[in-house]
């Protein structure tokens, strides 16, 4: 396998810390940061409660999904295009960066005009002709593992963006795939110090997708970083029990404006700052 | 979940078995295809030599992949589009029907002029724009079922396919991602006769990615057709410890012949007809 | 690892296969041995009339539990020493072998005045100092696979027995657990041409365990003879909707006659001998 | 299922947390425990040097194994009845709790005279004939979790204790076995916040075992305090490489050092106290 391992995304390569600035806020070295929003933009009115909620809160990063690859095709697929406008009345009035996700090639003109961070979702996470046209726009991307990717497998995915000449690379564990009934996925844990060794890129955690159970994403959100992440991305809702897709593992505004307090303490604990 | 659940794949909407004809070949209800060739193809002579071995052994259906989703950039990525020519000369002077994995929304054009069965590779499963896209070429579609993806979610993955009106699809079980390290992936025997008991599609088995181990190719083809699959779809090479991929598990020509009297012994046995 | 390898398991160390005579049956190379009865023996009536019916068939192994170790303690846990008499009566009046699972160590000097081959359920797979009280009986052993030992552990976990200088070993494949809802367990057919490759010992199938659902566990069965294992072993229930446990993949004696005929048809294919 | 459920060990049975007192030290309700020491007792000269080094650091609970089941046979068994004299005077001069595994219900008679709490190990979680027999000591008992065995039936295993009447257990998340070859087990972060709002009973953690990698011991370890955990049990070794067993997870003593401090901030963090 000696072949077919990672270079450019090992700190053998590049020991220092990789460290990605988005308009003027930093990602990666000490600066914990914390994106939030819900799970897919469901109307004007939602999206601008919850994002206002956000803004107030003092966070920077707003996440919303537009176009949603969901498991079944009865399933709500997202808003679309309608969502591009949605996004630049947020970031002109309310100043957010905005990560979403792309889920095919053909959105990625569009997307580049709107959308600060480019999620590919743990689904396309080996969906290389994505990955390499996704890379090649040299935006940020925010690489999620796959929920049964090992580790290297995860890191041979960056690696196609590093070597399309990209190194803004956030990667993000979201849980894997277990025998365990009683939680959506398994937080690995695990990964968060390992990737953190290994490569010189950011990491860091969605609690949300790695639990699936809206009671637990603090501590397990806590959990991370003091495990060592860079940051959360956190499905936030205006109204959990209504949302179109994910409620039952996306926190209140309230759930989230705790979370915030008890990570500060954690930040102030480990000398490391949060935007 | 109610809402979520498949329905057009489901013998409650169809009782009757789909059966696919391609160029007069039949698949499905008690027809066993084989389907079989290279991993990779790498060069016309490789090719040819091993589409004849496989045309002289009466077999109809030829697999070869020329756009090839590595999980390491550095490995070998396919000879992509040189790969058509070789495809129109083996359909022209061997008459098989060609089988061949579409990796990107933009391959489709060329694919549908050199291939007959357009592949949907395991990582691909839930790529849905992918999936709708190929399913409007109204072609037949092998199905792989992703390493990870439970039945249901490779049955709400045909429905994508199905709801574009398209139903010339094949289900393909390919093994499962476990915590075993002796072998690549576990063959999950039992999705076959699931499978065949909720759905009227075809479903066939892939022994070489399924085991990833030449020597029990053979035991677990046969297991896969004795417990109800319509098919097989195996990796062959005419100098498997020189493949460029997949070498460890494919088999020989010969190996192959051996597996092909097999089967044909338990058509018999089964009452279906062998081609 | 070197150093934690299997040694007298192992072709290496005796290449031919071990057959075991157990009252004149023979197991192993060639002989299709099939173990049927109830999970658990609840009743004298019910324990005899599948017993019976099972004596019918023509068969000669008859299973059942007396001592269930059962996930939750609030499930039958069996009749425990009852059972014994029933078996004596089994033995005497019908001829059949019994085979019955040991839990503790305490109950071996018991059983084995009245079982004739002491079963090592999953769960005790490697519970060593069960293991080793047992090799010592000299008793035939049924090694039941724990549902997430890798095969490397099963064959450690015979070796355990074999250094006791007891090799009536039958080792049993009942599937193991992995992320698919839709079966309880996932039958690993790999690990039956794998283990007949690596091993001189009689290997069998448990379809029952492995797939969790009675409409699966015929063709799953012959599966596993298609692929090379040495016999099935079945839970078989008069009335399986009124079982105290595992009803749901228990089959009926008519299902059982049906499952006898198609393997049968198997072993003349394969010139193996059915009993 | 709702027959098989766990009911004494559940919240609704008892709101408020177990407490357990062992010989004047609490476990549970915000007191932080730290169990440390080898994997295995090797030799008094060894067991002392680490007791010692732990006893200097403040800690009060001791760990050594001295019936070792291991996957081969061939490895270290443990020192076995030779222990109980290094136990005895680890004890008198050290003032250190022992805990201890049990592997065999022959060794109860004997153990409850050396050890304070005895454990159960990974392989035995599901041993019942063991749980029985050891909840009737009414010893303090440290269950720890199957690495393939699910929530529901760590504390269905609980209950079995519990239903004995012996309610001083104490809970172990120790990492499940997963795809993920690069760690040799992934340790489940989610299921201690879980854990903590099912049951009252204590649930400690086992970051060495959860990752099997020495460097990541200490982050893992916070992570799970700072996620609820009331407690760790940590292996420790004067000479990790040459441990008989677990060296490449052990911590040296400075490492434990190190790893208190952290605690000790997160602790008052918490504001939990630390012992």
């Amino acid at each position: 396998m000696a072949d077919c391992s990672y270079k450019l995304v090992s700190r053998k390569y590049k020991k220092e810390n990789t460290i990605i600035n988005i308009n003027g806020n930093l990602i990666g070295e000490g600066h914990i940061c914390i994106i939030a929003g819900p799970c897919s933009v469901e109307t004007r009115d939602q999206t601008f409660e919850i994002a206002e909620g956000i803004a107030k809160l003092g966070l920077k990063f707003f996440r919303g999904g537009i176009f949603k690859g969901r498991t079944s095709p009865y399933s709500f697929q997202g808003v679309k295009n309608d969502g591009f406008e949605i996004f630049q009345e947020i970031k002109k009035s309310l100043g957010l960066t905005i990560v979403s996700e792309v889920t095919s090639v053909s959105q990625i003109p569009q997307m580049i005009n709107y959308v600060d961070i480019l999620q590919i979702g743990s689904r396309n996470m080996q969906n290389y002709e994505l990955l390499k046209d996704v890379a090649r726009t040299k935006k940020p991307i925010l690489l999620k593992r796959h929920f049964s990717a090992n580790i290297e497998e995860l890191l041979l995915a960056a690696e196609y963006i590093l070597l399309e000449g990209n190194e803004k690379i956030i990667l993000c564990e979201r849980g894997i795939k277990t025998f365990e009934p009683m939680t959506r996925n398994t937080f690995d844990i695990n990964a968060i110090p390992l990737l953190k060794e290994i490569t010189h890129l950011p990491v860091i955690a969605d609690p949300s997708h790695g639990t699936g159970i809206r009671s637990i994403v603090n501590p397990v959100g806590k959990a991370a970083i003091m495990a060592g992440a860079d940051g959360l991305i956190v499905e936030v809702h205006n109204n959990p029990d209504q949302a179109l897709s994910d409620g039952f593992q996306s926190i209140t505004l309230q759930m989230l404006s705790k979370l915030l307090k008890d990570t500060e303490v954690i930040c102030n604990l480990l000398h490391k700052k949060f935007n």
